[in-house]
């Protein structure tokens, strides 16, 4: 085992025992005290391990399984998530001067999102400690993610959401059998959720800290597997990598998977971790120097599911210390002209808060012409099909005439 | 090269060359003229190899590519379709009292359904005959599998489809770049179709004779990489694949690639093919023994991709040949039911025609106690969620307290 059964705190360093559940979610009570709440995670011995340990028998992301801070005999909870493929984008990659853009199709994944790659090993961590009930506040993605994996562990699942959750996103987390209830307020959902947690000892799957820090802390490093796939697949490494983001969770594990394959010798150096975001909490943040990234102004976004005026100190750990950069994407036209411009030039459909990696990467401005560039596409442009249907035209009902179909297509 | 370059009716046995793309949709001219409809489908000389052939350096389903209709040298269409995981039920195997139940979870595709094995074959196939447009009838999955393919490819793409085409789909396809253009009556897009490929040339990528007799030939032998998948990723062979089923492109493909391993010498028979489909065109074809497959009596239904009062004759050749039947499944609300047990016992939420397997496996009949079963699952239920939201209740909203919580969700 690599895993030493203790979460540490990103910023002061502090060292908590697994399990510490009264943690997962909230973070280091020492820094949240001191007003800049942190998020703790887990710590892994990788002395002695020489290359990338792949357990071949393990199903999905779970041959991966002695990086991931799980015990060696809790059961994996997995719907065979993860090894989504990469697919080559050279048009774009000639347009921006850079060596090779790649996508990384997360929407391959058993709900069409990366946030199965946190759901598979934070509902795992629920079965090991023995939970019966599982609580997130989401709308959408991360929320359906968790209600199916629940589902396949048979766990209970509670969704805390708001009024005005979109009707796909909700129709999904009910479908999966999770019990869906809205707030008046947004924020109530943390507060309850700490209730929850303290009250009948529910494991939660996304945080209840305000301000945020991020997601349940064994879910966070799930998402490390994106970049163990990533050298395995790649010719070579990746010098930039862009995620959308709010919260910063699949960045920092990203960027944590790459800091274990330095650590491993695999990788000479981690590649710079880009944020693409509506508001820019964080791009805000790395500008001042803060370590409190928002509220920065906001109004309602396309981009849905990462439309956050707060960032998170995780969110500015993983950029700093990979020279990274944050970059603002505040028009809902922009993202929708990127979402269609991948869509019709690639075949690659993505939702609208994924597509805002587009326009982030080419406003990043420190591409070199020798470097390789990786996209995370973290989810489907089906669960958000209304905002694309508003931009497209009516299909007309035509004659079956020949003539009749070339006028219609204007051709 | 294992492709003789020639396509053979699969009911008279007449041999054409490739390329004959005036049969290409419509089939073999002469079976026509006697009133039995039948698709012309790839010939291979599999003479002299042992074993599966695999070339491991090519993208997606292209790995398979010597049992393709392809010449050597066309570069692949690819967006990494295909390598799709199963998924084991353990408690359905138990509760149908069969050695095994898994899902071939095909909504991890590309545009997130089969039917991306079928476009990515016959978009290369495009490619490799110079044509410059393509066109399909669909209403859906089909569609948006050519639309997304064409983009990647730069090839133009002509949508023919009906005026009550789900919002989902037709903004997919639109998003795909494909010009998308409806019909008042659904068999004028056939007509319309056999006219454009005869006056401009363009290539059919699903079929125009009446009644139907399948797809785009290449297209239906992109579905064998299925069977060649199963074998690599399943611990016994299947006794048992149950496909849900229209015009039967996707089953009469499975089974042609079990029917290549039989004569490969990698598997010693084919496994029963079962067709799940809502009104029963198969089914009483199957019991009558006629060649000609419906039309049988029709209704609105929720499984509206499969939802056809006719079948094909390749349909019924396949199940034939393979000691197979079909089951229809007539009620709205037992297909919702199993995609609602599927998605909430398992965490897998497939489309509501894709969830006709379930019944239809159940209503089978004829499974023994060591047998195992694979279930096709086709596509993704996010297409026609709007199907499921109106089985599910209203998301309440509640006061951010505890006791507000447990009542809302009856616990």
């Amino acid at each position: 085992m690599t895993y030493t059964r203790e979460l540490s705190c990103l910023r002061c360093a502090a060292v908590y025992p697994d399990p510490s559940l009264e943690l997962v979610g909230r973070g280091c009570p020492a820094c949240e005290s001191g007003g800049v709440p942190s998020n703790v995670l887990p710590v892994y011995d990788l002395a002695g391990l020489g290359a990338l340990p792949v357990a071949d028998g393990e199903p999905g992301l779970f041959r991966y399984r002695s990086l991931l801070p799980l015990a060696a005999d809790t059961p994996a909870v997995s719907l065979a998530e993860g090894s989504t493929p990469v697919v080559d984008l050279p048009a774009v990659a000639e347009r921006l001067g850079v060596a090779s853009v790649v996508v990384k199709d997360e929407t391959r994944n058993p709900t069409w999102s990366y946030k199965d790659r946190l759901a598979s090993v934070a509902v795992t961590k629920a079965v090991e400690l023995g939970i019966d009930t599982v609580v997130v506040a989401s709308t959408g993605n991360h929320g359906a993610a968790i209600a199916a994996y629940a589902a396949r562990a048979g766990l209970r699942c509670v969704v805390l959401t708001v009024a005005s959750v979109p009707s796909t996103m909700k129709t999904l987390m009910q479908a999966y059998g999770a019990s869906v209830v809205a707030l008046p307020e947004p924020r109530q959902r943390w507060t309850l959720m700490r209730q929850l947690v303290e009250k009948f000892g529910w494991l939660a799957m996304s945080g209840h800290a305000d301000p945020p820090v991020g997601s349940n802390p064994y879910g966070v490093d799930g998402y490390k597997t994106i970049a163990y796939e990533l050298v395995t697949q790649l010719a070579a490494p990746p010098d930039v990598v862009v995620v959308p983001t709010a919260y910063a969770d699949g960045l920092v594990g990203i960027a944590r998977g790459f800091a274990d394959l330095v650590a491993l010798g695999v990788l000479e150096r981690s590649p710079r971790m880009v944020a693409a975001e509506p508001f820019g909490p964080l791009a805000s943040a790395m500008a001042s120097g803060s370590e409190v990234a928002g509220p920065v102004p906001y109004e309602p976004s396309v981009a849905f599911s990462t439309a956050s005026p707060v960032g998170t100190y995780q969110g500015l750990s993983a950029l700093r210390s990979t020279d990274g950069a944050a970059v603002a994407v505040p028009s809902d036209e922009v993202i929708l002209a990127a979402q269609r411009e991948l869509a019709a030039s690639a075949g690659l459909y993505q939702e609208a808060a994924s597509a805002t990696a587009w326009p982030a990467l080419a406003g990043q401005g420190s591409l070199g012409p020798a470097e390789s560039v990786v996209v995370i596409g973290t989810s489907t442009g089906l669960k958000d099909v209304g905002a694309t249907a508003a931009t497209l035209p009516e299909v007309p009902v035509i004659e079956p005439t020949a003539d009749a179909l070339l006028a219609a297509i204007g051709s």
